[in-house]
C-alpha cells in the first residue's frame, strides 16, 4: 500500500470493522518466507548445533560447567552469525551453586553381581567411596511401621521408595496429534490447558514421606535410593531431577532451602534406580537374601553465584526500539543431555537468528533472542529478565490492574517461545487473547500444507512465555507433536540427541524466523489481550 | 466307555473313517482339567519361581554359576514337591567353560563424565584396570579405509561398529495377536513359520569384519566397543550375546571356535554399547572431540565341561514305560536375568508340575519335565539329549529315511515346549502334523474361552522341540502372544522380571499341566507325522 493510500485507509478506518481493519493491516512478506524456507531446509545447521548443545556441552544444568560451556557456544555462535549486543544476562539475584557428576557407578555385588542402571539426583552430595554397604528396604507404609527400623539403618544404604510397578507397553512411546486432537484444540476457549502426558510423582503424603528422611539421618544411614518414578513406560529410562531436601509439612514452601541453595541443610547421597532393577533388588530383600551394594558418587559444586540468561539482536531500523523476542531456556536436567528438554528449543531459536541473519534480513523491529537459564527451578531465567526490563505484578490476581511495567514494556510486541520436545509446530496456543489469531492466522498461512494450521484459545503452561504471560506481555508457545515426550525423554536419561527428530527441527526454525520476521516488519507492536 | 465297550468298539474299529475314530477315542478329563485350572489359577507359584529364576539366580549362561544355582534351584525344587528322579543330564560331550561378570563400569571421562549404558559381551576376556584410554571410531565403510588406522589404533579403545540408527517410537512395544493374525495362521499351510519381530544384525560383509578385527589385533588396540544392533525401540535397551572370534570368510562355520570353547584364541574385550550413548561418543569424535574412556572389566571363567540338563519325572502307571515330555531351557544370556528368554518357559513347566503333583495326579503315562542348558548356543542341551535318548538321523534331509531310532523313542509319545516369551498360550504351532490335529483341538477347548482355540499347521523354529521333531518325534511349540519379546526383551538388557505378564504364565503353566495330563492318559501315544 503507498503511503497516501495508507493515509487515507487511517482516516477512515474508524468506519471499518475491527476485525476487518486489522485483517487488512496484516500483510505477509511472502517472498521473504520462500528465502526463509529455501535457507532452512536446504542449509539447515540445527542439527549441528543441537549435536554442540548436547553431545558435546550437555546436560546444562543450571549454573553448571556445562551450561556455562553451552552458554559460551552459544554466544560465541552468534556472533560468528553477525548477531549483536550477544551477552550473558546476569540475573540481579543469586541462583545458588552449580553441581556436576565427577564419577558415579553403582553395583550390586551379591546375591548376584550385577551393575545397576542408576543415576544420581542433581545437587546430590557425593559419598567417600567407592564404598560397600548393605541394602535396606524401607518398608514403610504407615507411620507406625518406622520404629521397626531402629537401629537397623547406620552404614546402610537404603532403598526408600515403594517399587515402581512396570507394564507392558501396549500403547506407543511417540504420537503426532491426530486431526480429532486439532480440532478440540481449536474449538476450545481459552482456559484450558493442553497438558499432554506427562509422568506422575511419587503420591506419598509428605508428612510420612518427612519421617521416612529424618528417620534416615537420625540412623546413620549413608545413601538413599529411589525408584524412577511410575512413567507410562520404563525400559531402564530413569526419571531424575533435584535431590530430595526433607522438610516437615508444615514448613511452608517459600520458607524452603532448595537443593542449589548455597544454604541447603546436609543431606543424604541420592540415587534414581531404573525401576526394573530397583524392583529386583526389592524382591531379591523379600527372598530373604542379603543386598550387598558397592556405590562410587563423587560429585562437585561451584560456588554459589547468580543465574544469567544468554541474549543477542538483529537490531530493528525504523522501529528499533521495538522488539520482538524469539526464546527457549538453555538449561537441562542432567541425567541425559537435555536434548527435548530443551536444547531442542535452543537450537530453534539459534537457527532461527541464523536463517535471518544469513539473509541479511534488516527488520524493522529489533528481533532479540533469549536462551533462559533456571527454567527447571522455577522459570527463574525469564522472571528476572522480565521483571528487570518489562516491570512486575504487585497482585497476582487477574485482571492486570496492579501492573507496574517499564517503558521497554510499552515498546515489547511479542514473545515466541519453544519448550514442549522435538515435535513440529502445528500450530500456536493463543492464551486467552483473541486479539492474536488475526495475525497468527495470516502468518500460518504459508506453514498450512507442511501441517500447522491450528489456532487455539487454550492456555498452555509450565515454560518461560509465562514469564511475560503474567505482565499481560503477548507472549506464546506453539503447538507441538508430542513424539516421545511425555512419554520418554522429558527429565530422563534418554533425554539424547537421538531422541530429536531432524524434519520438525528444521520446520520449527523456519516458522520461528518467519513468525519473528513477521512480527519484526508489521504495521503495529502485537495485539494485546 | 466301559471296558467291553472300549474293546467292542476296537474290534469294529476298522469300519470307521480314521479321523471320526480318532475324535471318538479323544477324551477329555474336565474333573481334573477343573482341578488343575483351581490349582493353577487359585494358588500359583509361578511368579515367585520366577523370582527365583531370576532375581536371585539369574542371569543363568549356560555353564554359568548363575546357571548351575538355578539348576540347583529347580532340581530342589521339584524334590520338594515330590517329583521324583529329579537329576542333572549331563551331556556326553564338552560344552566349554562357564563366563560370568565380577565387575563391569564404562565411563566417559571428556569431553564430559557421562556413565555410559553398556554391558560386556559374553565370554569377553576382562581387562586389567580400571583403564583409561582413547576411543578411536574405526569409520571403515571399505577396505582402502583401513589404512589410515595403521599405527594409530594401540592401546585405544576401538568404536568398531557403525552408529546405530535411533528413530521415534510410533508403533507400540507390546501387542498381543489380534484375530487376522490368528485366522492367517488358522488357514496357513504347514510351512510358514511364523517368526514374530526379532532385531536385525549387523549386515556387515563378514570379509571387511575380519580385516577390522584382525588390523585391531595387530595395531594393538586394548578394547572393543559395538553399538547394540538396531531393534525397534532403544531406548537404552542393550542386545547382547557372545563375543566375537573372529574367522576370515572362508573358514567354515563348523571350523570355528566359538566364545566359549577351552581352546578359544585370544580375543579383544568386548563391549556392547546402547546405540543412544555410542552415537553420541561418535557424534563427539566427529565434533573434533577427544574423547577419553575409563573402563572397568572384570570376569571369571569356569573350567571347561560337558553341559547338562535338569531332568524330574511323575512315574507313570500302567503305561509307565511311555512319556510324555514338558520343557523348556534354562539358560538365558546374560545382559538381564533371562525372563522373557527363557525363565517364563521354564517356571510355567515347574509349575506345571507343581500343579500336577500338588492334585496328587498319577498319569498312566510317564510325565517328564526338561529344562535344558544351551540352547542359545544352539539347541545344544536337547539335540544331546534326543541324540542319547531317542536316537539321530544320518541325513538331515526330509523325511526321515535315514533314522536310527532307540526303543526309547518308540515309547516317546509327546513333547511340549515354551519359548516365545512371557506371552499367553493362544493355540498350538502342529509342525506340519495334520494328525495332531483332532487330539489339539478337543484339548484345547476348555481354553478356548481363555483366548487359546487356534491350531496352526505351521512349523515355528529356533527352539527345543525342534531336536524333537528332527527325528519325526511330535514335539510342539505354543502359539504366543508377543507382548514385547521381539521388540523389548529377547536377549536384551530388559529381559527382567518386571516385563513378564504374570496372568499370562499362569494361564501358560495351566494349560501345560491339561495338556500333559491329557497326553499322559490318552488311549494312544501322540499320533507322529
Amino acid at each position: 500500500m503507498k503511503k497516501f493510500l495508507r493515509l487515507l485507509f487511517t482516516a477512515f478506518s474508524f468506519l471499518l470493522p475491527a476485525a476487518l481493519m486489522a485483517q487488512q493491516q496484516e500483510k505477509l512478506d511472502t517472498a521473504m518466507i520462500s528465502r526463509i524456507k529455501k535457507e532452512g531446509f536446504d542449509n539447515s545447521q540445527v542439527m549441528n548445533i543441537l549435536s554442540m548443545l548436547t553431545d558435546v556441552h550437555g546436560p546444562r544444568l543450571t549454573n553448571s560447567p556445562g551450561y556455562r560451556k553451552a552458554a559460551d557456544y552459544a554466544k560465541a555462535t552468534l556472533e560468528s552469525w553477525g548477531v549483536q549486543n550477544v551477552h550473558f544476562d546476569t540475573w540481579n539475584e543469586e541462583f545458588g551453586t552449580g553441581w556436576e557428576l565427577k564419577k558415579f557407578s553403582l553395583q550390586t555385588l551379591s546375591p548376584v553381581y550385577f551393575p545397576v542402571i542408576a543415576y544420581p539426583k542433581a545437587w546430590t552430595p557425593g559419598i567417600k567411596g567407592p564404598v560397600q554397604a548393605e541394602a535396606v528396604y524401607l518398608d514403610i507404609k504407615k507411620e507406625e511401621d518406622l520404629a521397626k527400623y531402629k537401629g537397623k539403618l547406620k552404614g546402610k544404604i537404603v532403598l526408600f521408595s515403594l517399587p515402581t510397578p512396570v507394564k507392558p507397553g501396549f500403547v506407543p512411546d511417540a504420537t503426532r496429534l491426530v486431526d480429532s486432537v486439532l480440532l478440540q484444540m481449536a474449538n476450545s476457549g481459552p482456559t484450558e490447558a493442553f497438558t499432554g502426558r506427562r509422568f506422575q510423582g511419587a503420591q506419598e503424603p509428605q508428612r510420612l514421606a518427612y519421617l521416612k528422611w529424618d528417620l534416615l539421618q537420625k540412623e546413620g544411614a549413608i545413601a538413599v535410593l529411589e525408584a524412577s518414578p511410575a512413567s507410562r513406560l520404563e525400559d531402564g529410562t530413569l526419571t531424575v531431577a533435584a535431590a530430595t531436601v526433607p522438610y516437615p509439612a508444615e514448613v511452608p514452601n517459600e520458607k524452603r532451602a532448595r537443593a542449589y541453595s548455597a544454604n541447603v541443610p546436609k543431606i543424604l547421597p541420592q540415587v534414581v534406580v531404573a525401576a526394573e532393577h530397583y524392583n529386583r533388588m526389592v524382591r531379591q530383600l523379600q527372598n530373604g537374601q542379603a543386598v550387598k551394594l558397592e556405590l562410587t558418587l563423587e560429585t562437585a559444586f561451584t560456588p554459589a553465584a547468580p543465574g544469567f540468561n544468554v541474549i543477542g539482536e538483529i537490531p530493528g531500523t525504523d522501529l528499533k526500539d521495538e522488539v520482538v523476542m524469539i526464546g527457549a531456556h538453555l538449561d537441562s536436567w542432567h541425567s541425559g543431555t537435555g536434548t527435548t528438554d530443551n536444547a531442542a528449543g535452543s537450537c530453534v531459536m539459534l537457527e532461527a537468528m541464523r536463517i535471518l541473519k544469513s539473509l541479511g534480513a534488516s527488520p524493522r523491529r529489533t528481533i532479540r533472542i533469549a536462551l533462559w537459564g533456571g527454567e527447571e527451578q522455577g522459570l527463574l531465567g525469564s522472571r528476572n529478565y522480565v521483571k528487570r526490563t518489562f516491570g512486575s505484578r504487585l497482585d497476582k490476581s487477574y485482571p492486570y490492574d496492579s501492573l507496574r511495567l517499564t517503558p521497554a514494556a510499552e515498546k515489547f510486541s511479542v514473545y515466541f517461545n519453544m519448550d514442549n520436545g522435538t515435535g513440529k509446530y502445528r500450530g500456536v496456543y493463543m492464551q486467552g487473547n483473541e486479539a492474536a489469531r488475526t495475525p497468527l492466522r495470516l502468518w500460518l498461512k504459508p506453514f498450512e500444507k507442511l501441517g500447522a494450521s491450528t489456532l487455539t484459545l487454550r492456555n498452555t503452561s509450565g515454560t518461560d512465555h509465562l514469564s511475560f504471560d503474567a505482565l499481560g506481555l503477548p507472549a506464546f508457545q506453539f503447538i507441538q507433536d508430542p513424539i516421545e515426550y511425555g512419554t520418554r525423554t522429558h527429565h530422563t536419561s534418554m533425554d539424547l540427541f537421538d531422541k530429536a527428530v531432524e524434519p520438525d527441527l528444521k520446520h520449527n526454525a523456519v516458522m520461528t524466523a518467519a513468525f519473528a520476521w513477521q512480527a519484526a516488519n508489521r504495521e503495529e507492536k502485537f495485539p494485546r489481550k
